[in-house]
């Protein structure tokens, strides 16, 4: 796809953006403020830009007089890029262009983890569970009597160098009809051992030569949504993936509601069947989907919560509720995919990642792995930010780890406005810092609904460098807008207009709103300062960052860091994994290495319970300001508000 | 119970009979012989005795006359011994008392092999396959949040030494609850590993000590019956047993009709959930019989023929049936007994003997397992006798083992009159060298019905001994007897006569009957021969001789000799194990070093199909003579026949 640069004035900013990109977007991404409080849904006609050199497509809409169109100006909202670009942006406010230089910082989200295969190969990493083997046997004969597994095995000993073999009773059932009906021409599918020096499983037989296809399924089982992927074993490359709700949700919405669930008569045999049966809506489309057939899959590895894991495998999660919260078990033998009631062949063994305790799961463990912490000398903090905040710091030789409740704010909940980041969700946000007038973007370009997590972040560190609000997330309310407003007590900025939104209310930010965010992040932040201290190091000693989940996505990394979540460093040391569970699942099923690994990563794994651990408290407290107590913490926003203070232009 | 010794004038023969004994039995024992046509029922009147000394009980019947009882005359059949007896046997016949004591030879059953599980512990042999283990746990606090199952694998450490445990999934799911029901006071089941260093799996979890009851359940899976036994594992003693027909029976009488049968749609389904069914009706009833709780046992065990391995596991036995004769595999996985049908708990591992061709089968492997023949250097051959007669020669360091086709003879099929050892069947025989008059005892002493295999082979041998057919199975039809006569062109001797009988027919034994024992014991004999030959040793290699299977335990072992079945050698070096399949299972519920040697013995064993060896049918044609061809390899009998010739009474 091409790409083309688009140059804004009167900033004389710039930005590469992919054909075809929104040109309201593209300014968002370069740090210039456009005024627009539909969220591009091209309503308000206030994204209005003068297009002065190449073409766009798009942009003429009834908001334009015949007149404006005439003298090239268009709806930045409604352009889509298709050349080179230089726009210029009618500045309404009487800031020049400098100082608005100053104000905005271009968006950076966090880079994308990628997945090398070839260098992991080059480094012995790869260890396939699963491998096939094609043969063609003699048929037995009056001198050669050897029963068909013994055939089998000896034969794979002869032409392939296996060893220490043994077969399973699946392929034991299919063997006689299957050499005969094959002509003695088979494929057999063989179980590596996760120790070596064990033995081999031999756990399928195909007839003919399969040995180019081979499949494995991930499972990351989310107390919302749960998420498969086809992984081809042979490429590693993802096949197909599919999330579904957890049909669990008919039961309860968050973690505690399904364990009180649980423990009503035959409440935990129903959570355990509805997952599985989302788990199966999810094998049958991905499989559907890639055109591969049941019998392809040889295995399948699954990630989840303590919890999700717990009902998953039917094990009462009662005591996870009860103090001092403690999980039936961490690490989980191989079981049978079938048994358990997944609809795969009786040959899948399922893997199901260990936990490390009630509130750090195998979720966590197998972002972890996925991710290769566990293979590195630096030191990394791995963020997994949901409701529950799982947060992990170390390295190679050590691993501490907690959970906290951060409360639904980053997933938009506890909002008066909140959502997820569906349509119409504000998901990014600038400001002009003379008129206060909005520049909102929305999921999907539609009119506003609410706001996520992501735009919740901008909003507020926005807010915050601009002097909007103060550091203890309260309104500077002698500011001339009227936006800035008291609505029963309460002051509060006015987003959208009730006219803009899909939702005839005034769209508003409240002081109550900041503050769940404040405790929100402070809780994570107050978190791994505590494990790292714990462990005797400081935030100076975080090498990595590494964020998990949806959440991180969308996170403008420098907005985050000024709200006081994600300590100040390099935005290149931060990458997003997203969904981590999924992940280690994935190279769970590519590699024996991690399934070898992962049992000695839980044994380095140190847990604390935040709540026992005396410092927590105090840390936590002095969190509870943007983006710190200690602005000390966060030298490049102090120097920024420094100078922004010495011009005094707000 | 007291002892008592009668002796038998004018023999002046003397036998050691419990209290009770009946006396027509006595006489048998002792090797005297009186006449008895209706095998002990009271009927025919002929075994008339005088009782010298001591007294009896019973014995007076209205086929005495009152002077008869008054000079001291007794029906032998209907008196019972109740002090030490001397008894007077009228002899009717002219031989004189030296001669009768040279043609009867007291009756000489193999010795009961007993299982010394003293000597066995000494030797380090018991290595228990599981394992209780009672302990006192702290609860879990703010200050020790351990899971429950690492807790559990913790303290099994710190108190009992125990390493390297894995818990499996039901008593992951099981703990949580049974933790706190029992105020953390539980004991654990531990199922050791096979092979050295591997893993010690928790499979269950009790409330309170209950290391004083751990059992296990032995299953002999035969084509007729299927036979189970509870294992007190702690004593080593059976508990409880119980047989049941094997229901598969309705679909088949033998192995390849159900072979047949199992071709059929759906008839693997039904022949292996029948068998299945048989065995948890004997589950039942033999949990029933201790009072033992399901929970309380720990493994099962089970072994058959290939085809009744094949159905139970259910594996399509098809080719089992077809040239080359080729089983779909020879070791059997362990596998979680419910996962298969069988009514125990979930955390039962089934185990199933291996089996070394198509037709020898598992129940071979645990006899030979059973009876320790890979543990001695004595060569031992190893005979269990049925339709099908399976061979095994070898000692601790090689084996070499066939089946063969012996027909039902030994079972009391094909025969006019056979049958099974059933009440009425004639199981044991004697004659009248002069007058020709029979004695027979059966089981029961009920009135003949038919003749059963151990009978078959004391009336065949005793005819040979005495003259009444030649070493072709022929009857010599110059003798004066009403008794041996011509039916249908082909001749018979009348064991009794109709009105004696429950049948109301004369029922004889003619020459085409003995023509099938002669088959049937030459295929064996030349079976072991040729086995013998191929490993280049010879018949007088053999130590030891071990009979396996329901016949061996009423076979009159010189009786045996005469006809050839066996070899000549001392009755003393000749044990009796019964069910070996059964005991082998027995034997491995105790000692997980049966579980590991028994993979060393398959491999150590070679098996040969008798048609593929060319010297098989030549020693089968020179074995089809009463004892053999040649005669020489019997010469304790030449001796006999050659004195009794000198003698020339007959």
């Amino acid at each position: 796809m091409s790409e083309y640069r688009v140059v804004f004035q009167p900033h004389n900013k710039s930005v590469i953006v992919a054909e075809g990109e929104n040109l309201l977007r593209a300014a968002m991404e370069a740090g210039v403020h456009v005024n627009a409080s539909c969220g591009g849904a091209g309503v308000c006609g206030k994204c209005r830009v003068i297009v002065e050199a190449g073409s766009i497509e798009g942009g003429v809409t009834d908001k334009l007089s015949p007149g404006d169109v005439g003298k090239g100006y268009r709806l930045a909202c409604q352009s889509a890029v298709h050349s080179d670009l230089t726009v210029r942006i009618p500045v309404e406010s009487e800031v020049d262009a400098s100082v608005l230089n100053k104000l905005a910082t271009p968006r950076k989200t966090a880079r994308i983890h990628d997945v090398d295969f070839e260098s992991l190969k080059d480094q012995g990493l790869f260890i396939p569970p699963v491998e096939k083997r094609y043969l063609e046997l003699p048929p037995p004969s009056d001198s050669d009597r050897l029963p068909d597994v013994t055939r089998l095995i000896s034969y794979l000993k002869a032409q392939h160098n296996e060893h220490r073999l043994v077969a399973r009773l699946p392929v034991i059932r299919k063997i006689p009809d299957l050499l005969r009906s094959s002509g003695f021409k088979v494929t057999a599918t063989l179980a590596r051992p996760v120790l070596p020096g064990r033995k081999s499983h031999i756990i399928n037989v195909e007839a003919g030569d399969t040995t180019g296809r081979n499949f494995a399924i991930a499972v990351d089982i989310g107390t919302t949504t749960v998420y498969g992927q086809l992984i081809d074993v042979i490429s590693g490359e993802v096949a197909a993936q599919h999330g579904e709700f957890n049909a669990q949700i008919s039961y309860g919405e968050d973690v505690l509601s399904r364990i009180v669930y649980a423990e009503k008569p035959g409440g935990l045999e129903k959570l355990h069947q509805v997952v599985v049966g989302t788990i199966n809506t999810i094998i049958r489309k991905i499989v559907r989907d890639s055109g591969v057939s049941l019998d392809e899959i040889s295995s399948i590895t699954l990630a989840g919560n303590t919890t999700m894991t717990q009902l998953f495998l039917k094990i009462n999660p009662r005591y996870i509720r009860y103090a001092p919260y403690v999980p039936a078990a961490t690490l989980y033998p191989p079981i049978t995919a079938s048994n358990i009631g997944l609809e795969l062949g009786d040959h899948v063994s399922a893997l199901v990642y260990p936990a490390i305790s009630s509130y750090v799961g195998g979720d966590i463990v197998a972002g972890v792995m996925g991710a290769g912490l566990y293979r590195t000398e630096d030191v990394t903090l791995y963020l997994d930010i949901g409701t529950n905040a799982e947060i992990v710091v170390g390295n190679k030789d050590w691993f501490a780890c907690a959970a906290c409740s951060a409360g639904p704010a980053f997933e938009g909940g506890g909002l008066q406005f909140g959502m997820r980041a569906a349509k119409g969700a504000i998901e990014d946000f600038s400001i002009d810092p003379v008129t206060l007038e909005p520049m909102l973007i929305t999921v999907g370009n539609a009119r506003p609904k609410g706001i996520c997590g992501s735009g919740l972040i901008t909003i507020v560190a926005t807010f915050l460098e601009l002097g909007i609000i103060d550091n203890r997330g309260k309104y500077h309310t002698d500011l001339a807008s009227k936006r800035i407003r008291q609505n029963d007590g309460v002051w509060e900025y006015v987003l959208a207009w009730a006219e803009e939104t899909q939702i005839d209310r005034d769209i508003t930010l409240n002081e109550n709103d900041i503050d769940n965010l404040i405790r929100a992040k402070g809780a994570i932040f107050s978190g791994y300062q505590t494990l790292l201290e714990e462990v005797g190091l400081t935030l100076d000693n975080i090498d990595k960052i590494v964020l998990a989940g949806g959440f991180g996505s969308f996170v403008d990394l420098e907005k985050a860091m000024v709200i006081g979540l994600l300590p100040e460093t390099d935005p290149e040391k931060i990458t997003f994994i997203g969904n981590g569970s999924l992940l280690g699942c994935r190279m769970s099923a590519l590699t024996n290495r991690l399934r070898r690994d992962v049992v000695e990563v839980t044994r380095k794994m140190t847990s604390f319970e935040l709540s026992d651990t005396p410092s927590y408290m105090d840390h936590y407290v002095a969190s509870l300001f943007l983006p710190h107590t200690d602005i000390d913490l966060f030298p490049r926003l102090k120097g920024r508000m420094d100078a922004r203070r010495g011009s005094s232009q707000v």
